[in-house]
């Protein structure tokens, strides 16, 4: 049986979980809307442009964003079918794959930067202070690697 | 042309979106894998569990779920279809739709509730001390209402 949480705890749960949550869902509507984009498809481009030749094998992907398994299959199919990213067999050893960013898959990300820059300013950056970066930063620059080693349940 | 975002605001955004992210989509895989509900679903039964007489107006729904009509209109029906919650005319004036939660939608939120305590304590909540909680939710606080405010896109 798992502890229920404090008073303090739970009202900064409920205040995360929520507005968060809304948040992931304006800046997903907002990039739909102004470029088809999902907020999955934006997470892929940008870890994939930021690797050396722009590319990665599926395993490391998946890590990278935490996907589950399915879900990193699922997604990548996805984005080779509106021709963003490729698959295709690693070099190295010829076993497993790696997604490749395509030239549009490049300008789709260099196409939507700004305008998903506009969302992110004015929903939540532009409202907090030097204090309140610092935090944000050293909470969720623990969450990521900590949630990377926890398994995945599906 | 928006301003790009500062080092500092740049290095709390990447930390912030990525790994708030993951943590969004890890509690939907283990909500989905142990109880068969969405985030969508959970966050619209614990909504509607914590109003009077456990029903609420479409459009006060998607406010406080910061949700655009369309999104709602979707979850709604697909929650109607399992027998989560049903629609009908709201009481007062005949005009408009209320969400109501069935009996079975509060059966799944109570079983799915304790399942959901145990992952947000593990990925999130045990990691935060009272200082970062006290900035969590006075951070996320302001959040919620401010995307209320601003409009939906879609």
């Amino acid at each position: 049986m798992t502890e229920p949480l404090s008073d303090t705890q739970q009202a900064a749960w409920r205040a995360f979980v929520e507005s968060s949550w809304a948040l992931h869902n304006r800046l997903e509507d907002d990039l739909r809307a102004t470029t088809g984009l999902s907020m999955s498809d934006y997470h892929v481009l940008v870890v994939l442009s930021e690797t050396p030749e722009h590319r990665l094998r599926m395993g490391e992907l998946a890590s990278r964003l935490v996907f589950s398994p399915s879900r990193c299959t699922y997604q990548i199919t996805t984005m080779v079918k509106r021709g963003l990213v490729r698959k295709q067999s690693c070099c190295d050893d010829g076993r497993g794959q790696e997604a490749v960013l395509t030239d549009a898959g490049m300008a789709a990300l260099t196409a939507a930067a700004p305008l998903h820059l506009a969302t992110v300013r004015e929903t939540f950056i532009d409202d907090l202070d030097d204090a309140e970066l610092a935090t944000i930063t050293r909470v969720f620059g623990r969450l990521g690697p900590r949630l990377r080693t926890q398994p995945v349940a599906v």
